[in-house]
């Protein structure tokens, strides 16, 4: 076999950068030794912290079938790995990848003393209990991140220094990949923990000014989840092209759409008998209230022109500017039809809760007064489905 | 000058994968350049897509203090950008790298047609101008992502093939790792954005919260930021090692302090006269009403502590469960100082504002009575030096 170094190495590095998923990398590497560099079988186990040892990620070519992935795990105090966590084949052989043959040789002869013969030989038991050839370690600064192992090669002819030499220094640049793969996954974990955790806040938020309102219990996670059912509907029937921050926009203003709620004194709110004019007015207040609470809050710009027009009318007679049709965001108009399915279905202190199949009724007659009618479509759709 | 090629690209690649600042790694290659290659001088110039061009990022060597780094910008139209982004020279010597002395016979030469060569001339022309022997361009993908300029050897020797392979070779890793690090960058971006998300409609839910009751305008804000201003001062005085995540939890802590208040009813948060012992037992459930609002976000438990426990005693004479001196988690201590202090010196329903020399002496003399004694040293220190 003959290696053109810079270019495989180049080219594995100029890959390996970009392969954000350790597993993956570690598969690249496997098929590679096996298929460019005629290796009968290939093997990677990598540190992992949980098992407190190296799992088995990778097993290409002749041995595939008979070893279970991610089941095997080497212990982290095994001779074999303790012998390469101490650099004990860089400092015998000057090396860090270790050959069968060369320790084998090792053992027979007395140039080592007793101690490390014995040790080395241990080694050699297990190397050859796994039909390795050639054991390659990788290290990140001076921590030992996983072993490659390698099987013989399928022209049965000795493997090179030159060989070796090559396997060590991709070896290196898979421990880094590798931290880099893990680092990118660290990261977009974090960035995955935090929107959790600014949903469930708001969430919780968002229920508890809710609670002061007796008779919307559930309304809003109601209000949330219809919108969002109706959104992936119209992404389907509308080919409306919604971006990831279309949804999560959605998300929150359809949490956030009676927030301005806080500001409407509590008599108002949870008076049972008919309301007067003023007091029907001060609830209309709420869109904006609500808007005064968020419109600091650059990044949700999209979000409030949902609270600030939920109650809009496709016919121009909602509040609180009176748009028409297209003027509405389709953010608001989609929370307007949940907001009104699930206010009528709902008890109110005025009147007790209606039929579901009249509510829809409703608000079928109601498309294009006051329901946008692609709205209201996708919403009739997902009611005759029973997913709402 | 003779290059030990996978020792140089190995340690580099090393290096430059865990470099996640794109600056930081066009400097280390630049200096590499000249003081290991025996370059005169290198500078480099990267795409930046607002300024529409490229900018140059570092300068070493020679030419150091000639050029104004970060403002010096090559026009993405200009004639050498467009040489390099139609990979002119690929197509003309067979390899991406442009030698200024190989460009020069070409132009005399007969091989080349006239457009070429006129074109060829004028990146002569401003290679000449830019006293660059070398430009070695650095692509990701198909796009050109900067231009390495270097000068003459200080031996005064030609450059051979294995160097400008090797530079090559070198450059392209870099554009990979500057392409890693921007990715990295983007990434951190989005987390801080997420967080500042986070944070501010934390701000503007307890805010309206707080707006409920009439006499604590701005209060949260102000408990918030003398919270910070006592943490960070402990942090100095009694070595505390606060990682990042307890001034989170506590910034957070402090916005949420008093959000169990939006289950008191607004007519007893605002009763004018003094309060029945029914009505004080009513406020005094607002601790237990904000852990039930918090208590099911996991990532909050820590600051669900300082919502619980900022109405304890040091000498265990608080609520809601009498915690003494140590049991009272220090997040909540802080808390209850700044609490108290605000309190103190603003207007309440039942009196008005306390001078602030009073509130602070007060404070002090409480130390180890109602408050702990060491955030207590803490805040007077603060306010000896006019902080709080």
């Amino acid at each position: 076999m003959t290696i053109d170094y810079k270019k495989e190495l180049e080219n594995t590095a100029r890959n390996m950068i970009f392969v954000h998923d350790p597993d993956l990398l570690i598969r690249m590497i496997a098929r590679m030794m096996v298929e460019k560099a005629g290796i009968s079988h290939a093997s990677f186990f990598l540190h992992n912290r949980q098992k407190q040892g190296y799992l088995l990620k990778v097993s290409r070519g002749s041995l595939h079938k008979r070893i279970p992935l991610d089941l095997v795990c080497i212990d982290k105090d095994d001779v074999l790995i303790r012998f390469f966590r101490d650099h004990q084949s860089n400092f015998i052989f000057g090396r860090e990848a270790l050959l069968l043959s060369e320790a084998k040789s090792a053992v027979k002869g007395r140039r080592l003393k007793p101690a490390v013969k014995q040790r080395l030989s241990q080694v050699v038991y297990q190397m050859e209990l796994l039909e390795v050839e050639v054991c390659v370690p990788n290290y990140f600064r001076d921590e030992l991140l996983g072993l490659l192992f390698l099987g013989k090669k399928t022209n049965s002819r000795k493997f090179s220094d030159e060989e070796l030499d090559f396997f060590t220094a991709l070896n290196s640049s898979v421990a880094m990949a590798i931290r880099n793969a893990q680092l990118f996954k660290q990261l977009e974990y974090e960035l995955d923990r935090k929107h959790q955790l600014f949903i469930r806040t708001t969430i919780a938020l968002a229920a508890a000014i809710e609670a002061k309102d007796n008779y919307t219990h559930g309304h809003t996670n109601r209000v949330s989840s219809i919108s969002m059912e109706i959104a992936n509907r119209m992404k389907v029937r509308a080919k409306k092209n919604f971006d990831g921050s279309f949804l999560e926009n959605l998300h929150v203003s359809s949490l956030l759409h009676d927030i301005g709620k806080i500001g409407v004194p509590e008599h108002i709110l949870n008076k049972r008998g008919s309301l007067t004019v003023g007091e029907r007015n001060r609830i209309k207040e709420h869109p904006m209230i609500g808007v005064g609470i968020l419109k600091s809050i650059k990044e949700l710009e999209e979000a409030v022109s949902g609270v600030r027009y939920h109650h809009e009318r496709f016919d121009g007679q909602g509040y609180p500017e009176g748009l028409k049709g297209e003027q509405i965001p389709l953010i608001a108009s989609i929370i307007t039809v949940a907001d009104s399915f699930d206010a009528m279905s709902s008890d109110r202190p005025y009147r007790t809760a209606r039929e579901k199949g009249d509510v829809v009724n409703e608000i079928g007659q109601l498309k294009g007064k006051q329901f946008s009618p692609l709205v209201t479509d996708a919403f009739l759709e997902l009611c005759r489905e029973g997913r709402i």
